[in-house]
């Protein structure tokens, strides 16, 4: 038993930012870039390569004023934008693509070649096969997956694409190949695959459209429809503090 | 390669019991309190802030022998009673409360002010939302959730309340606000929401209450009712070596 | 900060074969034997003891040719063939028997006593109770639960058993003493019990037998039906370059 300082393991053509801080055991790869201002926490892989016999690693990137928690695992090849947040044990796996103000859940996945839009929160256990594509705003609750395979087992890869601001809940299964526009609600539990279009509200096993989201009889406690969800949370979205509909002139977001 | 002793890193303000034994790579972070005979195991993490900027670090109490697995996380703030057995990779966060006797699974995580009864198990992956309460002697089986927002997204927090001796049951997904009876068993795979008695056997998606519990055609292998199941179970409960009832008189537990 | 070799810890009575490679921080138990050629991951831990009291540790043995990825655990007794995959943060509790050529995905454990038979595929998060046996060449997707108490709580264990070439689709979960034959597929979120003859297609909750799933209209993109899905792929799989058939028969495996 002993008081230790860090130890920390940093390969070659390594970048580090300025007010950079790190935990304990923490193992840095080669070719990898970590901006101003982040936070790296205790037992974290950043850099980790997909193919053991490879000599050469692709650039693993981290912007600014990330948070990286404990246990976590950053594959190499993939770009993490600003103030990005994963959570104990996610795992980020090779050349996905995580925007800006996203956060990853604990224990969350994504397998690979996914794009995760600005914004975006992933909760815990969250499982993203690959090449799944997620747009800006999208929150995502602990245990819903993203299938790819329409065929188990193919090569038939299809990847689901979720559109912005669209929820998806604790539990549910997007079958392969499945697309839902913006502005939905996937219901707990449901299992969902084809088309969707924007402000779908989705349920059921297999998932149909119940109707418009932006209709049906969701109220707060202060008696408002809360979807579109936007004019009732703002919480560390870039609206907060501001008019919904005004910002969403400025960034030319149309509602429906 | 080489053969080493283990390394802990310990930080101030901590105390550690007698005949407490540490894994490899463990670390102890500031304000830390450890009973008497516990067993820590390798990677292990113990009072992470949920704060990187915090300069203090609020009170983390592990009681007398309690095994911690190789891999989990205890962060800054929580309670563990005696007894505790926490699985590998398991996550307890901040402010949460487990009871005495308690097990708490692989991979299984209390997302933070959660309270969990004495002698209650959660199995692997249990995910269980932030203002959780968990009475005693529960059961909880692998994958299932306990949400704690009605209306995605919002701050309108409510969370789940499971009742004394209660089975929730692989798959569950409890919606935020849901609140079970004791005795009570949830079926496989069900989603539920509300409120519900005692001694309910509660089935569906959505969970409906099928009936009492104590009446179900659920019998084991020597033809007796398997519930209330305390008659028919009693491994490290305890109970175990006595008579239910006197016990139950005794500690001023009423069925129904 | 600094730039450091590799750090591992090994106990006593342990084999390692040639060009065995290791990460950093690894923890490598008493009476462990790691075959050629194999990969060991950053931070992970073969032979863990399930009993934390015990003096002696039962034979831990690794085949030649594996990859144990980052953050995995191993417990003692357990024997993993040639050429297995074990994914980031996979675990394989005490007495479990994995044959050559499978992968265990990220996440995914295995919970004690289980045997999984040659080339078989656990995804992600895959969760299999004690006393589970699995056949060869089965694939099994994420977040599939595989139970095994039948009257929770009870002593009454009863583990599942999957046939040969069975695929378990995402967020299955399969019922204590299930039994399901060869060749089938279990459709995505169904909850299954009881015995399934070969050739099933199985789907709902409860999940019941649709049909033989070599008649069910499922076709790929050529118009060919999937099923019986040998014929179709063939990815790693031994009859890879050669006529399914001629592989069969050559392997004494009768289709139906």
């Amino acid at each position: 038993m002993s008081n230790q300082s860090s130890q920390v393991i940093i390969g070659n053509n390594v970048i580090i930012g300025k007010n950079v801080s790190f935990g304990n055991f923490v193992i840095i790869y080669d070719h990898v870039e970590i901006g101003d201002n982040c936070i790296i926490g205790d037992f974290v892989i950043i850099g980790e390569t997909s193919n053991p016999q490879a000599s050469t690693s692709p650039l693993t990137k981290i912007g600014k004023s990330c948070v990286i928690r404990s246990h976590s695992l950053l594959y190499a090849g993939c770009t993490l934008g600003d103030f990005v947040h994963l959570g104990n044990r996610a795992t980020i796996r090779e050349f996905s693509l995580v925007g800006n103000h996203c956060s990853i859940g604990l224990g969350a996945e994504l397998q690979g070649n996914c794009v995760i839009g600005d914004y975006s929160r992933l909760q815990s256990f969250v499982s993203v096969g690959q090449h799944t594509k997620i747009g800006r705003f999208v929150f995502i609750y602990p245990y819903a997956v993203f299938t790819n395979d329409p065929l188990p087992p193919s090569t038939q890869l299809e990847g689901v694409e979720i559109g912005d601001f669209t929820q998806v809940s604790a539990g549910v299964i997007l079958l392969a190949g499945a697309s839902i526009g913006k502005f939905s609600l996937i219901s707990v539990n449901s299992k969902v695959g084809g088309m969707f279009e924007d402000d779908s509200f989705i349920e059921g096993n297999p998932g149909r459209r119940i109707g418009k989201l932006s209709k049906m009889p969701f109220f707060n406690k202060e008696g408002k429809r809360h979807y579109p969800w936007p004019y009732q949370y703002s919480t560390n979205m870039p609206w907060q503090g501001l008019d919904f509909d005004d910002w969403a002139i400025k960034e030319n977001i149309s509602l429906f």
